[in-house]
């Protein structure tokens, strides 16, 4: 196993260590090893933004924690839910006696854990809300969007419910843009190759050479299909045929569009995917308000890519384009 | 070969589109397709500073282009120079009269079409001059400091020369800022494996598994020597032990610490060698101001790392530490 590690037990630890090492100004222990913080300034009453899940998908969980984003990250094993002390824990570093949201993804574990977490903070007085993303459309049909997992989609829904907590929306109203980001959020991903879990030392799943898997997940639940390798205006087409039609996208409509590595996908590629994408897109007369294109939320050392487009509005444009500062993502004023 | 491209000879030309459509407000077109250039606004009679080098280390080189950065990039083959009229178009398209800081790698094809952009330039009253990259400690001795190529160093070398440019220092004033920077600055890679050459269809060179290649370049050039793989901690050893005596830094210094990983590395790992390198320039008594963590210079997929320090002084700091916006690298006015 070729990795930059010490100890397979001890990834998670370590690499939490050095990313506080790395960024004192956006992440802070707490007192819980599994729980970090934003350092920076805040206003009093401001709603706590919170997530959580597992490890290995950095800069997702704990690369959104900063300015004007996420308050606090519950930090999961690699691949495996926080526990529901952590998501408690998370929640209190994050409480201003406004509420919190706490904004996650749609996994077994993760479910079960926030909803202990959050009977747990009400007997503490700590209200939390929740809203589960769910934006992923290879995991389940349209008809059941309740059985879809949460993927990428997740930082949009971050960013928009970051951006209004930090301008002063009460907890409802937090709630409320975060809950229309991720329903007018949809997002696919193409594997082209698997990873290896540390601990467990060999690849968790296989992908043949001269194919791919689309509708892969973020630790590698199997897709729609698998194909023969497509060249990457192929595979562009096929993941707006995928998304497009899901919500439906449509003529006018204003979009952000978010494609992120797997992990091991060179940037290049990613941009010669975009490249394709935004033509697509355009040929539909969907007009691209913001783009994202790079390692955003990754699977170990998976390569591949994720498309996540979400339908904007006149709300959702100006909260998510509020500067923001973070590992993962950084956002200027445009001038 | 598991790629996301159309054709292994358009992937430069089909990346440089998706660059300029993901993100316009950094990069735009000129008359030559392997030119980029800032569209923003810049001070009338600013220093133009630009680079140029080869494709494949995305986000280097065009992902420094922008705010408070690089005013244009020429951009080359995969793992090659781009030419001389790339770099000479560059250059026009970064003067405003001032004069153009050329700030590149220590490559024989860049040096080579540097050198006769720089002629040709002169023809056409536009003055060109350069500090060429050379922090790859593993690439020459000591005593060969002209034989050493250039690496990640060259990101902070384009943030301060590009902050030197923005805060209204003259060409010479650029020049000895951005050469200063290089002189202080040692860099060495580690590498764990190879890469593919989208044009050539299989790995350019190989590392078993089980080993890694300390002092490995950029392109795969060999390295100091073929080891047994180790622990992080004692990978980052291995590399402060490297970087620190050929300065040397000491006991007082402060410095700016990048780590970059070569393509396929996960994010977390990095972190785990930015931490274990914290800890040991912290025992030797460096203190490090800034850090720098992440994909900002790296070889297609390659898994492995790379650490730069960069010895900084009251000038160095003051201009690393202004707000600039890019592709590869946006940091903000701290609170």
């Amino acid at each position: 196993m070729q990795r930059i590690i010490n100890d397979p037990d001890l990834v998670v630890e370590e690499s939490v260590l050095g990313y506080v090492k790395a960024h004192p100004r956006l992440l802070a222990h707490t007192d819980n090893p599994r729980v970090l913080k934003y350092p920076g300034r805040v206003a009093d009453n401001k709603v706590g933004v919170i997530t959580g899940g597992g490890s290995g998908h950095e800069p997702a969980f704990l690369g959104y924690v900063g300015k004007n984003l996420l308050d606090a990250v519950a930090v999961g094993e690699i691949f495996s839910s926080p526990t529901a002390i952590s998501f408690l824990d998370a929640a209190k570093a994050a409480d201003r006696g406004a509420g919190v949201a706490c904004l996650y993804g749609n996994y077994a574990g993760d479910n079960m854990n926030v909803k202990m977490a959050t009977k747990m903070a009400e007997k503490q007085g700590i209200t939390i809300r929740t809203v589960v993303a769910n934006d992923d459309v290879a995991s389940a049909p349209a008809t059941e969007l309740g059985k879809r997992r949460g993927v990428a989609g997740e930082i949009l829904m971050w960013k928009i419910g970051g951006a209004a907590a930090a301008r002063g929306y009460d907890l409802d109203g937090v709630i409320r843009v975060a809950q229309r980001t991720i329903d007018q959020t949809r997002s696919i991903g193409v594997g082209l190759s698997s990873c290896v879990i540390p601990a467990a030392g060999k690849p968790n799943f296989h992908i043949e050479a001269g194919t791919m898997e689309v509708g892969i997940g973020h630790h590698g639940e199997p897709g729609i299909n698998v194909t023969a390798l497509a060249p990457a205006n192929e595979m562009a087409r096929i993941m707006v045929d995928t998304v497009v039609p899901d919500l439906p996208f449509g003529a006018g409509d204003e979009v952000a569009v978010l494609i992120s590595g797997l992990g091991a996908t060179p940037n290049n590629e990613l941009h010669i995917l975009y490249s394709a994408v935004d033509e697509l897109l355009q040929e539909k007369g969907i007009r691209v308000h913001r783009s994202y294109v790079g390692n955003y939320f990754t699977s170990l050392e998976m390569f591949g890519a994720t498309l996540t487009v979400l339908k904007l509005d006149d709300e959702l444009k100006q909260l998510l384009d509020l500067p923001a500062t973070s590992i993962g993502l950084t956002q200027v004023e445009e001038d």
